[in-house]
């Protein structure tokens, strides 16, 4: 018996995703899909400009898409809104008893709402009952990580034994990024710009330490992160060079034995989507690459190279991850798989 | 009455854009092209395989090619020998009275030859004297920095006065830097590869202290750098993230003031060669960029933009330079025309 | 004495180009900037989202924009409107007196409006009397082609006396050809687009057969042309192959000639604009490529390899010009020389 | 019972396609991997620099590579060796009995050796016997095409019914077809190259009349083929407008028809690596993009988009394939599924 769900904002870009990856899916079932106006009373296939690589799944090209009405629908909906329809939306779907696993911005810095990567704060979950106290909701709403914040958060999480204290990070992110249209090609052909819009530095220092904390991610973890991104021209996969300061300066072989070796509740349970190893610590000093490894795990590996120590800070590598799997539709999936084994759903 | 001037390495790509370059120079003529032997012999317009935009001067077309032997050519030479190359020969045209402006990498950390950048360190060709006499040559060698140094140690150079203490840079560098055929397009297209052979970070760290240094080079700049590099899919421009901590703590504005009046000898001279500001502040925060701003001040301008402060080291901020021409043979020359302004051509 | 001159559509990107290359133009004054009603009122440095290399000229910052309102301004104004906009306003402007040279798609096939390369067919501006009689203007309008059309209608210009009969063309388009933002990122990295909307394929069909032909543009050329159009991930420059059908068999010399020799009007006038040669014929079998050899000749100087015989018509070549310079901004201009060589400003 | 295979050239970029998609192979099992000396005696993992984004299977991590010596090794083995090595080495290894599937150019356009499409002219096999006889192999050698023709005759093999006479093609080709390291990253990043050597397009017109002919491959298809090859930043899979005269004049719908309801052997047995369609005509006009659908079929499906009549000879089209599956490795795969299947093997 699988679990029926929805998905909010099903046309655009990350709602197909979530779609295309929600189709395999052995738990869940996509049988609801709520749209703008636009696309409202339109079968699937005529709403959505589909632009995956892989065609649009058979069972959702004739369901007709809705509107994004409270109360209607499964109790389960993915929530693939861009930020302004969310902030207008989504508490109202909690309200109405919905359970909503959301890609937006909009709740992920409420103290009362969990920002959750299950292999490194699924413990995050347990302020779910002061967040149906505190807000009145007799659903929930579970968030997932900015999908640059996501790779950082994954690569540091092994490192709080060593006493991590600063992390400088420069990221290169890919376009996918800023979803459809997104970049415009002229800005981007054989360029990198030194930007990115909406607070993407300030979401990555705030989103890294809230995820990183504890007491349910109402004490955000002891740490100062210096952001700088950028945007270059690669397709799917964030990149980043990380430097980070680790109070009991291990030796590079601890650091790598710790990421090695990190392993989550996802992987301990085996849920659907959960990558084995979560991090992988490649030996090639010309790896990771985002073309050749973003995929890794099915897009949910964060990998990881040239672990080394820094002059300045303690220790500096490379990190990889693919962000609009790992940051985006397969990152709410996956807290979807745990919120499920753990009784939530 | 043209300096004449002679080119080592005359056929490939470095050597290339000295001969575009030095072909409308007011100071210099080209008059001598050396090669390997396979070219030797040879009219150059049939050895040199011509990958520049810009057409192949017609001075040069049927100059024939030459071995690279000391004491043959006139006294001014620019070497584009690569490293082996100016290893085994360039202290040999020294030693036989050349004065060799050198781009390769073989005596740059030699504390007896200038790691020149003219805005920054003109006063390191005060170490001539100790070079003729500690070498025995009648000649000199004077080399010019890594293309991804050059842009750190200008966008640096300007702070000083604050108390340099710690940089962090993250390059992007783009794939003429590795020359030709360099970079196969298979391990680019769409791609970030987070490595560069040949010690590139090492090269980056180690000489731009040499370069900020004092006693003409022989006293290291005390300060310490940590750099990540990487390729990135772009023709021209040498991108980088820096993070860098001033120990007086000067306000944003003073650190862009400081960089904004930032001259160098170039410019007091009004050298041919000198861009004017030698260091662009962007006010836009989407720049420089590299496909648009690597050519300011005819490539020789060191851009940089969004300068702000760091909660780890003080400040940060984005820049850029061009990496064949203040980067390889537009720094060359314009150490030459510093040399011939000193009186030391 | 300069001739003033306005912009309408200042704003977007092709009134950008409009106003880089005249503000260094030795005929032509910019002192009239007209703009949606956005844009109104603004100093230009404010309304215009600057996205050129080259800075914004001097000039223009403090240009206060103003509306499109017939009438108003110099007489001569340069049309950057879009399509939809130039459907409205452009026939206004002729009526209230304007010399209006359009670089939209409007009024090209109006047998009345030339469709104007100076090289090709300075003739077809003896129209002009018959457009004011028939359309009551006591100003002009005067049309550029489409940006891949002038590429080759260029070419095959020259191929004329042979006889030509039949064309097979296959584009290989910029996306600055598709303005601003213009095509996603997501759309073309990596990528090859198998369609351009808008009837380009059209377009370059008819329009070429337009230029080509005689009785001031009245009477079609007596030839097919067969165009299929792809979108690349190139900067600027649109390349084609191109099959050609020469009814009297010139033998590759001859045509390798007829393009090398072909001169027009502007070269004869030596147009401030005109390039010499206005068709380069390259021997090297890798050329011409875009990122090379688009700006030659400043950027109006279409380039041509490869050409040798075809199994199926008689003759194939590679043909390349800058679709943003000889396809928009600089055609319209060197239409304006033409004009004012010939007495008609 | 797997059949053991070995791969010749084991170590080059085609030899690791041949391993990888042969570690999943149902029927074939490699246990023997031969290069040139530079590689003999070592472990595989070391002597083969890795570059599929799939890593390198188990199986073969630590099988001993060994000499290319014709008579070791099991009877079937298939050659990814290079041009220069397949003429001086397959000859000999089909003298010692063994049957080699090749991708190399050298006895493609031998009347004797099948130039082999499985879904094409799996007659052509038909032609071994001869070959026994006239090379006295008691071996035998099986090629498969260019990876670029190989794209066109599967477009083009449903229209012979139609009377197929002659054929205008332009490729736009990814660089992936040149190996490793190929194409500079200087040459094709943001540009075309209007040129591929080694008589590109001379085999595009000649392979695709042998693969279309009759009498097992030694009458040629009677048309015409006219080819140029253009190369374009594209990772993977070959793009190719294309326009055809079709002789008794079908509708555009009964060409697409044609082309819908093809099928070949491949798919009546039900190979391993047979694509099902081996033709998808796609009803978007933007589509196919090589991006998006070269892995369509595993990479092994032909892609056709855009089908419409021509106006100078009848239908036109847009082609994609993929070029190091449908192109190469698979190809040869698929060939040898056939010849077992038929019992050849």
């Amino acid at each position: 018996m699988r679990i029926e769900v929805g998905v909010l904002g099903a046309t655009g870009m990350v709602g197909q995703q979530f779609i295309s990856r929600l189709s395999k899916h052995p738990w869940f079932n996509v049988t609801w899909l709520a749209a703008s106006e636009r696309s409202e009373g339109k079968a699937y296939v005529e709403a959505a400009p589909w632009r995956l690589a892989a065609p649009m799944p058979e069972a959702v090209r004739d369901l007709k898409v809705v509107g994004c009405v409270p109360g209607r629908g499964p109790k389960v909906v993915f929530s693939a809104l861009d930020a302004k329809a969310a902030d207008e939306l989504e508490h109202g779907f909690a309200a109405a008893g919905h359970i909503v696993l959301s890609n937006a911005r909009s709740h992920r810095m409420d103290p009362l709402v969990p920002l959750l990567i299950p292999e490194v704060n699924a413990d995050h979950l347990d302020v779910l009952p002061a967040q149906r106290k505190g807000k009145g909701w007799p659903g929930a709403i579970v968030t997932n990580p900015n999908c640059a914040a996501v790779v950082l958060a994954m690569a540091l999480a092994p490192l709080r034994p060593f006493g991590l204290r600063r992390v400088q990070v420069t990221t290169m992110q890919a376009v996918s990024g800023a979803g459809y249209p997104g970049v415009p090609s002229l800005d981007i052909l054989g360029n990198i710009i030194p930007y990115i819009g909406g607070g993407e530095e300030d979401k990555i220092e705030r989103e890294t330490l809230k995820i990183l904390g504890t007491d349910a991610g109402r004490t955000e973890y002891p740490a100062v992160i210096s952001a700088q991104v950028t945007r270059v021209p690669v397709v799917d996969g964030h990149s980043m060079t990380v430097s980070a300061d680790l109070d009991k300066r291990p030796t590079v072989d601890d650091v790598v034995a710790a990421l090695r070796s990190f392993r989550g509740k996802p992987q301990a349970l085996e849920l659907p989507s959960a990558p084995m190893p979560p991090i992988l610590v490649m030996d090639a000093e010309t790896r990771p690459q985002p073309r050749l490894d973003a995929d890794l795990g099915g897009g949910m590996t964060v990998s990881v190279g040239r672990v080394r120590p820094c002059p300045i800070l303690t220790h500096k590598f490379f990190a990889l991850g693919h962000n609009t799997i790992r940051g985006a539709a397969g990152a709410s999936i996956l807290n979807a798989e745990l919120m499920k084994a753990d009784g939530l759903l």
